[in-house]
């Protein structure tokens, strides 16, 4: 397995670096970046906090723009942030910003063309963790995050593989997928026309549903909504999210910010108390 | 005089705004970003820290990286980052990164085609401000800061203008402009080929000839440097500023960075301990 370390830049004491493989998920080569906090470089091993961009997003934007790595430093965790779906002259892509390329939806598609690259569930809950434990001195301790299209696909994957999770946290997320404009144009092209197989891919059915029976313990989550969020309505729908949690107990910390909209801008002001509340449940 | 309002975020409780105008001393349409912290909304006046960024830069790179806006909301100072350069289909340009559109190099230009606008240096010290402060809730206390051709620009700027200013910082500036390719392909072309005009842009010669004569104070300057810039030695070249404030007495803090490079995850690592450095003479 080569991997090819494109950079490397120092940041508040510890490394921000950004690395290309071949992914065998999603057959093709893919894209993602860390942040390793100082105490990595100091012979200890760190949690992982994976987040998850939304559409037209790269590796590059939370990174670049969130100021998150000021808080990991500062709390010890390394970040990890994937690009938003496979990329490639051969990789199927579709005109529309919202399907395609930067656009995987945190999905496995069952659907051809797409089908054959756009494995990203695979990816982010097996592959790249595999990776990353792999390559550099993290523990297997893991936390889930993400913007938009990425915050249901955080959600998504912390509500359905919660063992392997200390917590979940979403900006915006995409909170009923399957009752949206964007949910609906995807899953039709990913999973195909039949709905049945969408809910497993949809966090408010999944967070309707979720039990602790079986041993299995809910991961505590955190959303933040900005109020002036243009998306809130037609696209996100945050209140199905908040009634499915009240229908079963689950855990969620629902935040609704007056006057932020759907930008960093709004990630960055309330990143930190994402990552505090992270790191709250990494150091468990 | 038309104020155009392009864009407001919310951010860190204050806001993040984007304008255009027709700017007299540009000769065309100018843009700027300011942040104003929730201090600004609440019926108080606050300092004003101006940032020039560096080449292909615009008016949002700062604002979206830098991190800059948690600070400046804790300490009550807005911040104005203009853009780097007249822009439009009928500004002069070159096929180079580093000059025309995007390189203004805080100049007044003398030689055609550029000097019709390519005037920063008037747009920073006169028009820009004036322009703020009958905007804005804001004093007409000031500071002034950039990153590489931007720290330059501030250097001068200021070593120039010590009425106007409060106190002074850059990160990686280009120190000695006259001695380095960068600034000698931009002052040949915007000053011409006498170099006896170039002087009045060289922040060492600038700071080598500073006086505290005739009632003038020196304006305290913090100047971050990162070893593992690739530009250090042949374009930056802080040397020679740091024996230029020895050689005249000036009180310049030159700080060396193991490992940081000319990046914005540099100057997002210590913008704090910049705005900090500022916060402290705004409020005197």
């Amino acid at each position: 397995m080569t991997v090819e370390n494109l950079s490397s830049n120092k940041s508040f004491g510890g490394w921000n670096k950004q690395y290309s493989h071949q992914s065998k998920s999603l057959n093709c080569a893919m894209r993602f970046a860390i942040y390793l906090p100082p105490q990595a470089s100091n012979g200890q091993k760190v949690p992982v906090l994976y987040w998850l961009s939304g559409l037209t997003c790269s590796d590059e934007n939370f990174m670049h723009k969130a100021g998150a790595q000021r808080i990991a430093a500062e709390l010890g965790i390394a970040i990890v942030a994937p690009d938003t779906s496979p990329r490639g002259s051969d990789v199927a892509d579709d005109e529309g910003y919202d399907l395609g390329q930067g656009a995987g939806f945190y999905v496995n598609a069952t659907q051809a063309p797409w089908n054959k690259h756009f494995q990203m569930y695979d990816y982010i809950v097996h592959e790249l963790p595999a990776l990353v434990e792999s390559m550099f001195p993290v523990t297997d301790k893991r936390s889930i995050a993400g913007h938009s299209m990425g915050g249901h696909g955080a959600l998504v994957i912390a509500l359905r593989n919660s063992a392997a999770y200390q917590s979940v946290s979403a900006f915006s997320p995409i909170s009923n997928p399957i009752n949206c404009p964007w949910g609906k144009k995807a899953f039709t092209a990913y999973l195909g026309r039949d709905t049945a197989a969408w809910s497993d891919y949809d966090a408010s059915t999944l967070m309707r549903n979720a039990s602790e029976k079986n041993g299995q313990s809910f991961v505590p989550a955190l959303v933040s909504q900005g109020e002036a969020d243009n998306f809130l309505s037609e696209q996100l729908k945050p209140e199905v999210l908040a009634a499915a949690a009240k229908n079963s107990g689950y855990p969620l910390v629902l935040e609704s910010h007056e006057g932020y909209d759907h930008s960093y801008f709004f990630i960055s002001s309330f990143i930190e108390q994402h990552l505090k509340f992270h790191a709250e449940h990494l150091s468990d």
